[in-house]
């Protein structure tokens, strides 16, 4: 059952706490200490910095001003992966999602998204680098995407505006008033799905429906698809339970094959 | 009495066009800089500084970036009075409104209300100093104040910070919180969807995965995680691609079963 959503700002405040800002691969020091000032002026409190170029920093320290509580206890890990593990839906952050961003939010949508899924999870705000924003891959492991909407002609936000902008939404989605929606099954953590993909992977090789040197993308259309879809424990599950089964005949068949000699055909 | 807001991105423009940034004796040029690209990412054009510390300055345009364009036709005034002259509504930020500062908006609400003047009259959006914000005496210049609600115990926002989140939400009271749609693969149908569905079951039922006798709502939350990712015609063809692929294998072992005379194992 969800609990309703209170708007005492101790509740909201507990919400916002919730909130994980990921900053990927941040080249600048100075960016970084401004997002950490940005989130602490809204009352957001972890970072985590996936493969940062450089961190500590002087000049993190110099721009985050009074919040270098944030920097103190910012998480640095190497992969976005890492980063998400554990939270249950994740937000990336992009100026011009790509192709395989097949649904984009607003960013106000978003956060009554992710503060409404705070309450019962963790949740994971996700920025580019400075230059080039999020990668499609990047993308792909994030649960949805949403664009600040910026002018067309020049919407080139600085990394510690745009998580001012998200962190003040956030903010605002956290302590306004807002109805909470339907309840829902047990959602599945990042790691369920990693442990899905990675299964997947090995039975789709195995199947030989997976060509490992020609893998056409087809990992990152089944991760998407999954993100997409907000899968429930039990689904994921359901899931790994088809691929066992198909694993346990995989195996039965390559001990036919041995004793029969027959060739495989090979799945267009 | 306000008229009602069109909301077609060139009128929206056209607001966004009409309100004035000032900034009272801002201290460091950077954060003019800073200040004029938070602007220029929402739309916003026009830049006024009372009497500016330093200004043009080379750190106001390396901050800028692509924004130079609101620095090069930013005017630079003596004083508040001057710099309100022609306005008929003017909206004061203050972190911490001083006891002349009778009624005291949200962020949000005076965004409406100034895009709402907008569309018959010129509107200031006042920002302070760095370091004191504005004084009792500038605040009792502008027609209205408003406080950007922040972090109680750190409202330490920097003043391009607080310029971007007021340019936030002036653009999305003047266009909306829009995002273009990125582009979509093709939907699945109803029809597809439910032919995938009759093939996986065939399939689920010949991997002895699926007991017709007691199928527990397995085909059920299929349909339902399905409809809930909101399926693309391509997806549909992968996912057929791997029922086909089963289906080959289980073909190949039912005669080796045949063969062999072994026991398929059944799945719990």
């Amino acid at each position: 059952m969800t609990p309703r959503v209170e708007t005492s700002p101790r509740d909201g405040q507990a919400l916002l706490e919730r909130l994980r800002v990921v900053l990927v691969r941040p080249s600048l020091p100075a960016n970084i200490g401004a997002a950490a000032r940005a989130m602490h002026t809204m009352g957001l409190a972890r970072l985590v910095l996936v493969d940062p170029a450089r961190f500590p920093d002087a000049d993190a320290i110099a721009l985050a001003r009074g919040a270098t509580a944030v920097l103190d206890t910012a998480r640095v890990v190497p992969t976005l992966a890492a980063a998400l593990a554990g939270t249950q839906s994740s937000i990336g952050f992009s100026a011009r999602p790509r192709a395989l961003a097949g649904r984009v939010q607003t960013v106000r949508a978003a956060a009554a998204a992710a503060i409404g899924d705070a309450t019962s999870a963790e949740v994971a705000l996700v920025f580019g680098t400075e230059m080039s924003g999020l990668s499609n891959n990047d993308l792909a492991q994030c649960t949805s995407v949403a664009t600040i909407a910026a002018n067309p002609d020049y919407s080139s936000l600085n990394l510690a505006a745009a998580v001012q902008i998200v962190a003040w939404e956030m903010r605002v989605a956290a302590l306004g008033d807002r109805v909470w929606d339907a309840p829902r099954f047990a959602v599945a953590t990042h790691d369920d799905i990693a442990t899905l993909l990675d299964h997947a992977e090995r039975t789709l090789i195995a199947l030989r429906f997976l060509d490992p040197r020609r893998p056409r993308r087809l990992l990152p259309r089944l991760r998407r698809l999954f993100a997409r879809a907000g899968l429930e424990r039990e689904e994921v599950n359901i899931l790994r339970g088809i691929l066992s089964r198909i694993d346990e005949l995989i195996e039965r068949d390559l001990v036919s094959f041995e004793l029969t000699g027959v060739i495989l055909p090979r799945h267009a």
